[in-house]
């Protein structure tokens, strides 16, 4: 493990997809991302993506040298073509769009089709933020997810987020996935060999199990049961239905065929804040909404109550100052992309 | 129990507002949207709400006669002070000020305050996409449930929804409160002598429990516990926080403060399909997306897989060739009420 600084690993990303084929502005774009998703702490949606996101630019699978062609469809609503870009090249091209019309339009949707994996969705809800937009952010996945009361896989697990912004302090960031627990979760129960909760999966058949065995043939449970599911389905509606992209069981696996375009959905929806009051006037109230959470005496002593988006931000204060931990092997990969040796 | 036909159903609910000091139009919209939640088989949101908005009317906790005024932000962004109307009047107005500048701009936000209860979110959904609106509805809530791993009730148990039009076939519709379920059914396992899943609510502490007895004593648990907690969270900031109403513990108690306004905020975000492709285009994908869902084999083949907003529309089918069963004690309290007789 070492700690590197957030310009040498944005440098080092940028590097490795201009290896990759990528442009000099489109590499830096995903970097961006990438590595504010290290910043957050979300290791699993950061750098390490270069692996997977190669992988299927050397395969062809995704297009590295994009046109992507935004079509605007009313004053506050655009389609995105995202024309197979990787992701995160299509989620930024969505955000300014987004932003650019909210500046004027006091509201912006944008919908985009034809994309990859976008990363997380907390630095798309933390970049709209700091320029004073509220956001809810959506894209559809890769089907994991059986229908509530199903027995195969046929939705993704979704991830949608929420951004509030706050001129004088933390904005309010979440950024979850629909299901219960990740399957890594249920991973590290059987190599415990303990059980799980009913609520986390099924097994192959759609049977609620405690078993972690069966439940890794079967399928992760979303949260509140019909509730979650209903919420995946919202998510695949915007991101996938309406977007024009794939949805459900067209959303064509990641890693079965990662030769073949997935065809993903994002959505996104942004509100700008500064129409609404001044900058005094929403720090007082978002401050206030914090105490007020804050304020409540925590159940268990060692776990003090929390507002969504503390932890990441906690994080990205001690990683800009302290640098951001990577892993050996990680940090290798990336050397190693960055002088175009992509074979292990 | 009877059976009585919407048109009656709506007269008699009409004149019940009328005698409680509501002008004939604004009467006819409260009942517009309760006898619509009876047709959708939302019993606990219907017409029983005469009751509990008739006890606030009589009490000057509810203005009968106000001035809902709206505030345009920008070109879809707007403010609304329900100057504390009957909450489904504030909710009326919200919509139909969103669909006309939706028609428009291609998307609205609306955003309102000064209001109360506004009944379920499901009507508003099913009016908007009949128009051809996707909707994002929520509002806020007397606070019912503690914040994640805190010890005392500081949110509302807050309702949101969603709507996405079929031109050519049912719409998708989805109305949850952010709860694992509601305090009836802990009420219910506590009568049986049941214990209770740990997931369902915490004691007085905000220790989770398996005891109905010390769950009625504490609070609801949110799905997916720090999920739902925080989708909860910003269902409130848009609907408390942004549109300037109350927010977490500012929200006046509906229970225990009846004479004094509550502020309740709610928000309405809405988005014209119709400028995203044709109604054969829309229905195509929504019939192909329910047919996929209703492809997968039921688990339980006596529970196949359903989309939300099935049963609704089942019910209001039904109930619209058959009438629609009403309590014969709420029928009384509705004939009296109608009459002027507000006293049991």
């Amino acid at each position: 493990m070492k700690n590197i600084s957030r310009n040498e690993l944005t440098t080092l990303t940028q590097s490795a997809f201009v290896a990759l084929g990528l442009s000099p502005a489109d590499a830096s774009d995903v970097a961006d991302i990438l590595v504010m998703a290290e910043l957050f702490g979300l290791t699993t949606h950061g750098v390490s993506r270069v692996e997977s996101y190669g992988e299927r630019l050397l395969l062809k699978g995704i297009n590295p040298r994009p046109n992507i062609v935004v079509e605007q469809c009313a004053a506050a609503l655009f389609k995105v073509d995202g024309d197979n870009a990787v992701g995160p090249l299509v989620g930024m091209k969505c955000l300014n769009v987004a932003m650019q019309a909210a500046k004027q339009q006091g509201v912006a949707v944008v919908l985009a089709r034809n994309s990859n994996h976008f990363g997380p969705i907390s630095p798309y809800s933390f970049l709209a933020a700091e320029q004073g937009f509220a956001t809810i952010i959506g894209s559809n996945a890769t089907t994991t997810i059986a229908p509530w009361g199903g027995s195969d896989a046929r939705l993704g697990n979704s991830p949608l987020g929420f951004g509030v912004p706050n001129p004088k302090g933390p904005p309010f960031l979440l950024d979850m996935a629909m299901s219960v627990v990740a399957r890594a979760k249920i991973r590290n129960a059987f190599k415990a060999g303990q059980s799980i909760p009913e609520t986390w999966a099924t097994d192959a058949k759609g049977v609620p199990t405690t078993s972690p065995k069966d439940a890794l043939d079967g399928f992760l449970l979303p949260i509140g049961g019909h509730k979650g599911y209903g919420i995946a389905l919202w998510v695949d509606m915007l991101a996938g239905l309406l977007s024009g992209a794939a949805y459900l069981t067209h959303v064509k696996s990641w890693l079965d065929e990662p030769d073949v375009p997935q065809n993903l959905g994002h959505f996104f929806v942004l509100i700008n804040a500064q129409f609404l009051g001044n900058a005094e006037w929403l720090s007082e109230r978002m401050n206030d909404f914090a105490s007020i959470l804050h304020g409540s005496e925590a159940a268990d002593p060692q776990k003090p109550v929390m507002v969504p988006g503390e932890i990441e931000l906690k994080k990205m204060q001690d990683y800009l100052q302290d640098g951001i931990p990577i892993e050996d092997d990680l940090l290798l990969t990336l050397e190693n992309f960055s002088q175009g040796k992509f074979v292990k």
